[in-house]
């Protein structure tokens, strides 16, 4: 079979594909009920040439752990299947790679290197048609709502609330805390006060991390009805499906969930067997952007918003782009600090940036003092 | 809280771990449906050590792909989360190693990487308490029946046949082919002839490696009815766990999956959404001797037999072990040659070796031309 274009001289066969690992530390500690303590994020860069010379970056991240493997499997295995090829193809080349790598794939650290190579051809995509990613995908909108994702389990309350008026004095309408601590009744507190602090406007979430069984879930849902909760998220393993239905109609508030799906089959089987209001995928870890639209658009025919995980410099063109967007996260892994155009909020809203591509340019002499070999 | 044991020194914390990757030649390349063509197999062993000087080895495998990210997985993430424990207490460490790396695993590189590890600690295990694996993880029997699994799909049919013969000849009572030619009509020829060349008695499985849509695959079952099938395995992805259900009950073959099921919960989803009847967890890629049971006791307590994929030299001692076990899938790619003691088969039962531990120790002159840094 011959794919057409391959042997085309266009210049957009690939001719290169350069990975860099970086170890970026955390201003302070942050914690959730499941991952433990996060002192540093991973950063993985893919910076991909085709022939002609245009250049496109994707990346990754992790919460500290696994980095190395996702270079690895980039460099070794994804790479040869990907050099000689032309980098428009984006869907063939998504393909090719998630049956290239399946046997160790269908998710985990495959998903996260399919990810990193994937934005990077949109990027180079957006690129040669000099349009921004927002428009290239839809272009419903260059803006979107946003809310601000806190990483507090560990914060003292006091902290808390200090931390949640920060999100408030920035522009935020929406913020979301972490649930989970050893007595549920201090949750609830901690709950009681951030709504008592924000007021009964602003848009409040909360997430367990997986951290609770079902009963568990169940009861605290129930306790949080005074509350006005916008959703629930992670409330117990996404594995889960009853219990995650379970949740929805015994506890009686919206549930969302996402960022530890990582193939485009698990959200099917959540939204059909289980419950989901919020569809969260992160294109960081779901294959890309080609991977997250798969998701967005098995939301909308499911009459569902989608949300997003973390990314925000990046998922802000992509909710943009959506009409059936809900709110975008902005998340306490500041990957967008190392940019040259952090993320922008005005009126509770993030700007989608303008430029060709992604939009996403690093920093390299910022990053540089925490780039480490791979 | 304090765990017990751990600052007891008893000598068996885990003072060191050490990684190797060997990238093994096949004697001739072998294809299947979906995985292309395999010229070589990856091999990554996991030698631990304990205080007391007592070592155990683990391994996984790969057919070609993903190898060096299990190292360095291994390596650079779960190795930091192990030295200094005790090695005895594995399930306990078996649930560090799952959460440690959530975010980045739930399947995928992180179930190999554990995989390799767990081993390691059952042999450890095995070799503390003088007792060979079959009897450790329960003492059914000290053999289990065993089947020949080809892969074969590129193979002639005149070649098939042979190969076939081969294993014939070799005491097998039992084989499987491969199937998912591009035109279905071929696959029933192929079908047909084995048939033929085996006799009526011969217990005979077909495994067509996700390639059918599910329509195909009910069209196929249907017309591989006459030729007395006794599995089905992989007609289409196992993410579609309707798509089996409709296979199975409208192709009216029993069908088979697990190679690609990384985590014990897919199991539980395909086995009470889907329609499953020969679970085939492998050791190498569900969270290793750990994994592996607890997939066989959930196949026990749904009324199921267990099966396994791959890795023969390992999976005879659990299947001899288990109440519940089928057939021992005998594979193509022949880790057990680089071992001190190949798979036996006596009258078409493989036998599980006596000594204590895994009973699987590597040759590792016959692999030192294979090892590779990673
Ligand atoms: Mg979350
Ligand atoms: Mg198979």
């Amino acid at each position: 079979m011959i794919i057409e274009g391959e042997d085309m001289a266009n210049g957009k066969q690939i001719t290169d594909i350069q990975t860099q690992y970086f170890h970026v530390p955390l201003s302070e500690q942050l914690g959730d009920a499941r991952h433990g303590i996060h002192s540093h994020f991973e950063l993985v860069t893919v910076t991909i040439v085709q022939q002609n010379g245009q250049q496109g970056v994707g990346y990754t991240y992790t919460g500290g752990i696994g980095g190395r493997a996702i270079c690895h499997m980039i460099e070794h295995d994804l790479k040869p299947c990907l050099l000689g090829k032309e980098a428009s193809c984006i869907e063939k080349l998504w393909e090719d790679m998630v049956w290239k790598i399946h046997y160790v794939g269908r998710g985990g650290i495959a998903s996260f290197a399919i990810s990193a190579i994937d934005i990077a051809l949109w990027d180079l995509r957006g690129r040669s048609f000099d349009e921004p990613l927002w428009k290239l995908l839809g272009g419903n909108a260059s803006s979107t709502k946003a809310y601000a994702g806190g990483i507090d389990l560990n914060f003292s309350e006091e902290k808390l609330l200090r931390n949640v008026q920060g999100y408030l004095d920035k522009g935020f309408h929406a913020v979301k805390i972490k649930l989970g601590q050893e007595r549920l009744a201090e949750d609830i507190e901690r709950v009681a006060a951030v709504r008592e602090l924000i007021g009964p406007e602003c848009v409040f979430m909360v997430d367990a991390n997986m951290k609770w069984t079902v009963e568990t879930a169940v009861k605290a849902a129930r306790l949080m009805q005074p509350y006005n909760i916008y959703w629930l998220e992670e409330p117990t393993i996404p594995d889960d499906y009853d219990g995650f239905r379970r949740i929805g109609s015994e506890g009686g508030l919206p549930l969302a969930a996402g960022e530890n799906f990582h193939t485009v089959y698990e959200f099917v089987n959540m939204i059909t067997r289980g419950q989901i209001d919020f569809p969260q995928p992160d294109a960081s870890n779901i294959g890309g952007i080609t991977g997250w639209l798969k998701v967005a658009n098995l939301a909308y025919a499911y009459n569902l918003p989608v949300c997003t995980h973390g990314m925000q410099e990046l998922h802000v063109s992509l909710m943009a782009a959506m009409p059936n967007a809900s709110y975008l996260e902005v998340h306490s892994f500041p990957i967008d600090q190392y940019t040259k155009r952090p993320l922008v909020i005005r009126d509770g809203r993030a700007i989608a940036p303008d430029k060709p591509g992604t939009g996403v340019e690093f920093d390299w002499e910022l990053l540089k003092p925490y780039q480490e070999t791979f």
